[in-house]
C-alpha cells in the first residue's frame, strides 16, 4: 500500500501495518510491497469485479465501520457470486473521511478480518488515502472460474426459466426502517430489516450450481424489476413474472400486503443482494436438485420470452405499472 | 458496471454506455455486465495494484478531467513498471462529485482511452457512483510477467547499486507552481513543472530490464528519501547516496541552486512516479547496456549496505538532516 501520511496522528502507512497487514494472503508480501502478484490454478480464469461505497449514498456516517468493511466487501462478492466464481482476493482502496480516527480503521480493519475468513478471500494489498469530506470504500475483489465457463448475463434465452434467492425487498425496507419511516414495526421486525440492508449475504453458496446451469445471471443491487430489465436488454428478451411467485420475507410480507406503497418498494427498492438466474427448461430439474439444500431458497418467480420488456402480473393478473423500476443510490435517499 | 441513477441528470448508466463502453476490451461484455473474464497467459502470473486520487488531496477540483484520468491510471501503470510487470487491465471506480457534469464525465472518458491506446490496456469494468462532495477516483491495474519473477522493495542486498529513473523533484515542483507559491518562474518552466505534476509518465519501457536484472525496486511517489527509506527497511538494508549523482531537471536544478529550500522539496516531495531500482554489481554492466537507450535517464546515485537508514550526503560530503522524508498527501498542501 502507498503511505498517505496524516501529520496530526498516526500515519497511514503505521495503520496498514498494525491493522491491515497481519491478514494478508501469500504473494503479498505483508502489504510492504505496491502491488502483489496472484499466480492462477491452470485452467482458471480470474474474473473482476469492483464496485464502491460512499458515505451519505451507500451507508451513514454512523453506521459501524466494521459493518461499513463487510458491506464495502460483500457487495463485490455478491457479483461474483452471479458469475459462478468462486472469491480468491480483493483489493482495498480505502478514503478515510475527514473525521476518521484510530479507532474507526481499528474496527473497520477488523469486520473486514472477519470476512476474509468467512469467505476464504486474501486481501492482497490497495491503498489508503484521505478525502476531502466522507469515507469512501472501493474494493475490488478477483474469483476463479474454470477458463470460458463464465457466465454472463448476455445469454439468457426465449423458454429460459427465471429464479431468484433469497428474499426480494428486504434490503429495501431496511434503508426504510434505518431512517425511521417504516412506522409501527415491531422491535423484531426492524432488527431484522436494518440487519439486511447493512449486512448483504453474498449467496457464494449457489456459484457452483449457476457455473453448471445458468444460461444467464446477475446480482439484484438496483431493485429487482429494474436489474431484471438490464439482464432482458442485455439478452435482448423479454420477462414475464408473477408477484404472488416473488420470495417475500415474513417481514416484508405483512408489510406488503398492509402497505400499499410497499410492494412498490420491495420490487424496484436497492440492496437486495440477491441473484437472478435464467435456466433451460430442460436442466430445471436438475438445477432444482442441485439448490434444494441451500442455507437460502431459490424460486421459480418467470419465463424468458422473446421481444423486449419485463412485465410485472399482479394476483389479478394486471400488469403493474412502476413510475422507476430501479433503485436510485444517488443522494436524495440518505 | 452498476447503475447509479442521478435522476436529473442523465443517468450514470447511460453515461457508460455512452462514454466507457466504447472502449473496453474483450471479455468485458461492452461493460454490460457486473464483471469480466480474464484469462491469463500460459505460464504468467498476474499482478495487482490499486491506488486511488481524490478532489482536494491528489488533485484540484479545477484539473482538466482528461488530466484526472490520465493521472488516476498513471499512478497505477507506475506501480507494475516498478515490479516488472507489462500492464494488461483496469478497473475503474469513478465517485462524481457534486459538481459532476455529462461533459465532464465525456472527457474524462476521452483522456482515459486515450491512454488505454497509448499504453495498451484494457477497460474492464467497475462502477460509477456519486459521492457527498468531491471527486474520487480509484482504479485497479492488472499486469502480467512470468511467474515468479515478481520483483518486490523486500530483497535488495547489502552492496547492490541504486538507479533511479527520470528526473526527481519534477513533481513537487510543479505543485508549487499549481498552487502559485513558486517565485520568478518563467513561463517555460512553469509550464513544464505543472505538467510533470499533473501528467506522470510511467517508465514501462524499463519493465523488462527490472524482470531481467532488480533484486528490488519500487516507485517514487511520496518523495525519493522517504520511499527510499520503504525500501530499505523492508529489505533490512541501508542505503547511501550522494546529491550530486541525483538527477535533476534544468529547471529544477536551476531552483535547488537559487533556493536553498528546494532541496529539501524535490529530495522529499511526492509525485514523482520515477523507479528506485537496486542491481547486484555483477549485473550493473548489463543493466546499463539494457536502459542506455530509452527514453528517459536511469542514473546510479548510491548503494546500499547493511544496518539501516539511508544517508544523503551534499556537495561538502555531510550528511542532509531532512525534518520530513515523505511527502503527506493529506490536505494541508492544497
Amino acid at each position: 500500500m502507498n503511505s498517505r501520511q496524516n501529520s496530526n496522528r498516526i500515519s497511514e502507512f503505521s495503520l496498514i501495518g498494525k491493522y491491515f497487514a497481519p491478514f494478508v494472503g501469500n504473494g503479498s508480501f505483508g502489504l510492504q510491497d505496491d502491488a502483489a502478484e496472484i499466480v492462477p490454478s491452470k485452467g482458471m480464469s480470474l474474473v473482476i469485479t469492483q464496485d464502491a461505497i460512499a458515505e451519505g449514498i451507500h451507508f451513514f456516517a454512523d453506521d459501524g465501520p466494521m459493518l461499513i468493511a463487510q458491506k464495502a466487501l460483500r457487495v463485490n462478492l455478491s457479483d461474483l457470486a452471479a458469475k459462478g466464481a468462486t472469491p480468491k482476493y480483493i483489493s482495498l482502496a480505502l478514503g478515510l473521511g475527514k473525521s476518521w480516527s484510530e479507532e474507526w480503521v481499528a474496527d473497520f480493519a477488523k469486520g473486514l478480518r472477519e470476512d476474509c475468513t468467512a469467505f476464504s478471500v486474501q486481501l492482497t494489498g490497495g491503498d489508503t488515502f484521505t478525502t476531502d469530506a466522507g469515507f469512501v470504500i472501493s474494493i475490488t475483489a478477483i474469483g476463479e472460474l474454470p477458463t470460458g465457463q463464465y457466465v454472463s448475463r448476455l445469454e439468457a434465452k426465449p423458454g429460459d426459466v427465471l429464479y431468484v434467492t433469497g428474499y426480494i425487498g428486504d434490503g429495501a425496507l431496511g434503508l426504510l426502517a434505518r431512517q425511521n419511516k417504516l412506522d409501527g414495526l415491531g422491535n423484531e421486525d426492524r432488527t431484522y430489516l436494518i440487519d439486511r440492508y447493512l449486512l448483504p449475504q453474498p449467496r457464494i453458496e449457489i456459484s457452483p450450481a449457476i457455473l453448471k446451469f445458468a444460461t444467464a445471471s446477475m446480482d439484484i443491487s438496483d431493485g429487482l424489476v429494474g436489474d431484471l430489465e438490464k439482464l432482458c436488454n442485455a439478452s435482448e428478451v423479454s420477462a414475464n413474472i408473477d408477484v404472488k411467485n416473488i420470495p417475500f420475507s415474513t417481514t416484508s410480507m405483512r408489510l406488503v400486503e398492509s402497505e400499499s406503497n410497499s410492494l412498490n418498494t420491495v420490487l424496484t427498492g436497492g440492496d437486495d443482494y440477491e441473484i437472478l438466474i435464467t435456466i433451460n427448461p430442460a436442466d430445471c430439474e436438475a438445477f432444482e436438485d442441485a439448490v434444494s439444500s441451500m442455507s437460502f431458497s431459490v424460486k421459480r418467480i418467470g419465463t424468458i420470452s422473446g421481444g423486449q420488456g419485463v412485465k410485472v402480473f399482479d394476483t389479478d393478473g394486471q400488469v403493474i405499472e412502476f413510475n422507476k423500476t430501479s433503485y436510485d443510490h444517488s443522494g436524495e435517499n440518505h
